[in-house]
């Protein structure tokens, strides 16, 4: 299964005086702490011994019914019975790959693509492929041709803000990305952490609503909650979530109850659209201080993308830049962390001249002068 | 990885107005309701953001720290870093399997022994080798006779008032067990949930005192504080322990943190001690009356050892007992279930005049006229 470079990384980050960019969790400023007590006791008051108990594998009846509405704001109809609560996210990927992978299957993943599904994916033993993206994240063309090239088992996709580019595939293409799945009988994972934190132009649809029968859609309530709830949810084929909630069963048996009870009351409380504006508030003004920082701080052979939401900023440096090692020079004699964008490629060696930083735990003077440093250690190398 | 038995079973059982002996679970009144109101706040002001924030893949520092002491009580010496948490048991069971299991590989375990944790294995499709047991449980002589024939990966058991038959292997034969692990360099897994629940005799020592380098020990609150939550633990030998944590990371990256910090208040508030008493309470007269109704309303063809503690009695029926046929007798016609222990074994036809009664659901009146049914159920086929 291989360690987890991003592990690795963040032993150095957590020395004294570190301030990183490395990041990849929210900021606990964006947990609606003010709530908790009150939801704590609507628990107990209103699930009392059940949200202790057991529960079914498919999840717990109140929340799944609550993600209904849920869903109803971003476009997908859906009945409670039809979504699977999982272990956050990673616990859809994990089933996904326990009933799907068999050692040599391919998976077709972005170019790069977010680490943590491939941590899923490894212990069952794939290959990948990689799918060509630009700045509206993935190229249709190239996804066809992967497809019809290596016939993988899935395409992996995080449409929106993706991790670790922060880019938002346009509606025009998700449509494409549908008929694509449509045609070729494909199975496609959406992966949707971040679809509700966007700091600036519209909604777009998930690819989900489109292609029903080849998009398995992944929520999770981590970035617009509580993350260490490991509250996620899915839709899936009827097929796959039957045999994703078999697996899980001898997984976890079930998601937390009480987790699950918790997540209820916060959505049935109407808490949610009431929450989000104030975690926008808080990540707005530090994507917009860190690219700010960086138009300032960086050097002109250094190009991003400002994203429209997410938690993510992605820069690429100089063709012949080594991001590893600007890495270790910048930890080492600034005090300053990002993660290397090499290690968000399938394909190793990929990517070497690019680097993902986080905005969204550190304040807005931290920011600037985490890049200020991160720019002196670029003009000393 | 096959439909699990028990699952389609209970979709009977929950049929209105029937009495089941079929359940596996803890009552809710077994759980400190009323505590929880304390517990939650406690988490609330101890513990603030971290128990929302994501956590290490290991588990919640406060938790392991907490369950040095409570493995202290089990003879067991440990330190906080050996302790991982899992998400619940059946976390550890498919930690394992993940590491260890590859297709074809032998695993033994108990004729017969605990279903779920098959279920965790199933799915990297090992194949099985039955120990024998008697009414002592796991006869060491035939654990080393199935080592020897089938160099197992694993021998799996359940030392301990057993799902299903209730028995608890005596020290001797733990010292047996270990002594044969340690010389033919074999991993047993020590699966421990209802080690607490003793409502006789002395307490044993657990296996891994006398083989800690040969034996995972994997230890739960779901049957002392609560099964909803989620919270399991194990300790490993080192290497095994990493695999484990990195395996971990791919399924769920973490065990609920709330769940972790809610079962570290309930330790360190020294809450355990004065709660098993309570459990005790409840389940004693329960098994009581459960056998007393046995000996009363079943045939004197029927056999059954009373445990010393857990939730199970086994029962053995006359050799030409079909338990399945009875089955659905019982449940039609005397709205009266139970599990039929066939379904316990890893080979199948073993142990067709067996069946599994739980006596945690229901409060003694209900026992005993569900018995009373059961006896009648029997009389008429």
């Amino acid at each position: 299964m291989g360690a987890s470079a991003i592990r690795e990384i963040l032993k150095v980050v957590s020395r004294p005086g570190m301030v990183s960019l490395a990041g990849g969790i929210p900021s606990p400023q964006a947990f609606p702490m003010e709530l908790m007590a009150e939801l704590t006791a609507s628990v107990l008051e209103r699930h009392g011994e059940t949200a202790f108990q057991y529960g079914t594998t498919e999840g717990y009846m109140p929340l799944r019914e609550a993600l209904v509405g849920y869903l109803h704001t971003l476009g997908i109809e859906s009945t409670a019975e039809k979504i699977n609560i999982t272990s956050g996210s990673q616990g859809t990927l994990d089933g996904i790959a326990k009933i799907l992978i068999s050692p040599g299957d391919v998976i077709a993943v972005e170019a790069p693509t977010y680490l943590g599904a491939l941590q899923s994916f490894n212990p069952y033993e794939p290959t990948y492929a990689q799918i060509e993206t630009d700045a509206d994240g993935v190229i249709p063309e190239s996804m066809e041709e992967v497809i019809r090239k290596s016939r993988p088992k899935m395409v992996y996709l995080v449409p929106t803000f993706q991790n670790p580019t922060g880019r938002t595939i346009p509606l025009e293409r998700r449509k494409q990305i549908a008929q694509i799945a449509i045609r070729t009988n494909t199975l496609v994972i959406e992966d949707d952490p971040y679809g509700q934190l966007r700091y600036e132009g519209e909604f777009i649809s998930p690819i989900y609503p489109f292609a029903p029968d080849h998009v398995i859609y992944c929520g999770t309530m981590s970035k617009v909650f509580s993350p260490g709830l490991r509250v996620g949810f899915n839709l899936a084929p009827a097929l796959l979530a039957e045999w994703m909630v078999k697996a899980k069963q001898g997984v976890d048996l079930h998601t937390s109850s009480f987790s699950q009870a918790l997540a209820a009351e916060f959505l049935n409380g109407g808490h949610l659209a009431r929450h989000i504006p104030k975690i926008i508030d808080l990540y707005k003004p530090r994507l917009n201080a860190l690219v700010q920082a960086m138009e300032e701080s960086l050097p002109d052979t250094y190009t991003w993308i400002k994203p429209d939401g997410g938690m993510f900023v992605w820069a690429e440096g100089p063709e012949d830049l080594d991001a590893v090692a600007l890495y270790a020079v910048a930890t080492q004699h600034y005090n300053v962390a990002y993660v290397p964008g090499t290690y968000f490629y399938a394909k190793p060696g990929s990517g070497k001249n690019t680097m993902r930083l986080n905005f969204t735990m550190a304040d807005e003077a931290t920011l600037k002068s985490a890049v200020g440093k991160l720019g002196e250690a670029i003009r000393t190398t």
